[in-house]
């Protein structure tokens, strides 16, 4: 399996390895797929289900939250109230002549190059600047209808002949609203509470596109924090607050500034860059948890803090953090979104039941601060940021903890005795460790194939292991190997799973 | 809180008890909730996610499946291909005076009883038994319409101005068969192949009731295996050929049989109740995870053998593995079905791509046998099979392991050198138990509060903690008490979660 170096971008053959080795590929691929829905195989499913089993550890057992698990579909009452109806669309134009659509910003952007300056227009203003500047159809130069508002919801009819109508919801926060109030009286009973839910959002994007970057359908770990605004400390400030994150606030964007800036979050506190503690420690902890835990380059994590009219509709104050890729350059992964009271106060008016609750002496409506997670998103970069690849080989350089097999066991060459003991060694480890068993093709082909997928560490059983009871252990970064007692393995794996390099293991 | 003993069913109760203390409640209730959509609470969902959890070690990694993850949305032709666009339909009939709707074989039992007589009817069958009885609206006495179907999936309309047909899938199945090929070559290469999918599956149900007993929405975990037919022998068999299932074949079901029979699966496959070893095991092993995981007792679940036409258009053998509880009967809750190479051939046809294999010399189209779990219907029987009550108390008697919480700490009164010590045991357990910490009330009412969610163990600091280091250990069912040594804690309470009893603790 010989490589070769082409010219293609890395996502290209992330992809092409993706679907050859099971990370992921179209769904319904044997038909003509749809855009923007993907399926995950055996290894892209392991990768996947680690990070949102860290994500738990992080931001629901640390956090003390209350994790909560609702419905995909809901009815319309709930998006009116939320202003999705209203809010949560596309502006689209279509030509006259051979009944194309395109996105009217995305259609302008690409003739006048003018982006910035489109955000938050309205369908009148965007039809204004198409007929001022004479835009017509880029595939047949026909003349383009009115710009109109597409909405991005799926609707969904429940019931016999179509009775009630409902969405598929495009975010899982509204549920955690709507539940507020029973996860504040059958758990904690005060603030800040905390609710996580990890579920599927599906959104009818017109132009899926780069992958998991546009889906229609795609995984979120959302965490919803309730607080109270009058409270300017939280308690778990102090264990954060020297801690050094990346930012680009709008006080620089709007001075032109396109550079982060790395400063503490008690410092970006002061500077009035935060509003107050409790979103100041979550800007530190998500950051960490994309450097520490998914093992993200430090100066490949930042925070743009979005313009009042980048801004969504509910958002009070926004932060995306991004994650830089050499395909696809700074991308949202974690929509950082002070909601304000705003999700709150709609539900109550619109159901007519109180959400206000009992803190210091008299009744308030909490707020809202969410860090939104898009885990496919955070997948993709994973993979495309651990992607190496050099005359010899191909491989995935990822945090060892997240590959998609722990060990790979080999038998050097197709032996009785190698295989036995090969498989001995198979059930030594089974329990405590996934395992990648090959026996097939010459070794350097299996570390090859193994490498290439990620397994940080490779066994293999030799003519000296029926000796001495040892073997090889290679690492898959370096390459370098060291010999191991048998009985000593699981010990030895442990460390190495955990960040031990091999000299400090031999 | 003294307990009412009341004449209400079971399942009214543990309602009751699941929205008061956060198992689960139904989706949207601060608006009119559409019915058959629920939400789960954080107490239901830890237990949920524990289900899960040991359904992925017996059925992925026990059985070296391949764990895959599709979409929720796939284009038309899949459920053309699959039959379901025709055939998974409900028969309504509509009332042409108050124009209410019902399910014509509901309403036809419903007034003559006899059930078992209309499966398989066709519409005109309906339509005529429904005309000779002069059977009216029950509502309003008004003439009735003739029968016609009513599809059971989620119509979806994806992209711009509704361009592609889709549906939401109303199983997973269908998804692993499109993958079938994908997988195979990517990962085992050969036969049996074995993919696992646990996901969201969507029916329009005319009619929801019994809370997760008939859902909108619901979450399955399904095994396809894909095997060679000409083979009948399989390798896994022996480990449990002996194993004693209960069963109610077609056999006993023609001759009125109504119980079970206890029988072990070579038995059964002697007999030729079970037509082949692969299936004879994985009907033994489904037994095992409800009895053995799940911890239901053994004369309450059985596998009964679905009648020719009680059977799914693609089934070809089915066994429905059902669960007793007081409240609602025998209950379905696994589907067993083996559905020949039903699946693969239409899609082969539909797609016109090649799905055969070449296995023993020639190419075959591999056959599929299909566990598919309900794991609501799983929770809510647990739930309703470990509830108990007594004059004292209320408490759910459910399995150590699935609790949602591990274990309560409680200082015993409201002193700070007790309170004190509390925080300290909570530190000492927290990283490896999910702890219910609680300070307010009388000890006696945190205990029945603790009972009342099932927590298994309660751990108690008193006065003579401050002298000796001991704690109380108390056991949910028993209510026994025991003194621990509080370094001991995190081993005894390992012990008692794994199934020891206070005695041999103590």
């Amino acid at each position: 399996m010989p490589i070769k170096l082409q010219k293609e971008s890395i996502i290209e053959k992330v992809q092409e390895l993706a679907k050859r080795r099971g990370f992921f590929w179209q769904s319904a691929e044997v038909y003509s797929p749809v855009g923007g829905f993907w399926n995950y195989g055996p290894l892209g499913l392991v990768l996947k289900n680690k990070i949102i089993s860290s994500w738990r550890k992080w931001f629901v057992k640390d956090e003390n939250a209350y994790e909560i698990e609702t419905s995909n579909i809901l009815p319309e009452i709930v998006w009116i109230a939320s202003g999705h109806v209203e809010n949560f669309v596309d502006k689209i134009v279509e030509c006259k002549k051979c009944k194309s659509k395109f996105r009217a910003d995305h259609l302008i952007e690409d003739i006048l190059g003018e982006k910035e300056k489109l955000e938050g227009k309205t369908t009148e203003e965007l039809t204004r600047i198409i007929r001022e500047n004479k835009i017509k159809c880029p595939k047949c130069e026909g003349e383009l209808s009115e710009v109109r508002t597409f909405n991005l919801m799926f609707p969904i009819y429940v019931g016999a002949y179509e009775e009630i109508k409902c969405y598929l919801r495009p975010e899982t926060t509204q549920a955690s609203v709507l539940d507020f109030m029973q996860v504040y009286r059958t758990q904690r009973g005060k603030l800040p509470l905390k609710i996580a839910q990890i579920g599927k959002a599906f959104r009818n994007e017109i132009s899926p596109r780069q992958i998991f970057m546009r889906m229609r359908e795609f995984t979120m770990a959302e965490l919803q924090i309730f607080f109270n605004p009058e409270e300017t400390k939280y308690e778990d400030f102090e264990k954060l607050s020297n801690y050094e994150v990346n930012l680009l606030p709008v006080e620089l964007r709007q001075k032109g500034e396109e550079n982060f800036v790395g400063i503490s979050v008690s410092k970006a506190l002061e500077k009035g860059w935060i509003p107050n503690e409790i979103i100041a420690y979550y800007i530190a902890k998500v950051f960490a948890f994309f450097t520490e835990e998914l093992g993200f380059r430090k100066d490949y994590i930042r925070y743009k803090e979005l313009l009042p009219e980048e801004r969504a509709h509910y958002a009070k104050v926004h932060w995306d953090l991004e994650v830089y890729s050499k395909d696809f350059g700074w991308q949202e992964c974690v929509n950082n979104a002070w909601r304000s009271d705003y999700d709150l106060s709609r539900h109550q008016k619109f159901s007519k039941q109180n959400f206000s609750v009992f803190e210091n002496g008299k009744r308030i409506l909490p707020h809202l601060y969410e860090p939104s997670f898009g885990i496919d998103r955070i997948f993709l970069l994973l993979l495309v940021n651990s992607f190496r690849e050099d005359k010899e080989r191909t491989w995935l350089q990822i945090n060892r903890k997240f590959a998609p097999y722990d060990v790979g066991v080999f038998p050097l060459v197709s032996k009785d005795e190698l295989k036995t003991k090969a498989r001995e060694i198979y059930i030594l480890l089974k329990n405590d460790f996934n395992i990648f068993y090959d026996e097939s093709d010459s070794i350097g082909r299996r570390y090859r194939r193994a490498d290439e997928v990620g397994i940080p560490a490779c066994i293999t059983i030799d003519f000296q292991t029926l000796k001495d009871n040892s073997v090889t252990l290679r690492d898959r970064d370096t390459m370098q190997q060291i010999r191991t007692r048998i009985p000593d393995l699981p010990d030895v794996l442990k460390k190495f799973l955990n960040g031990a390099s091999l000299e400090t293991l031999s």
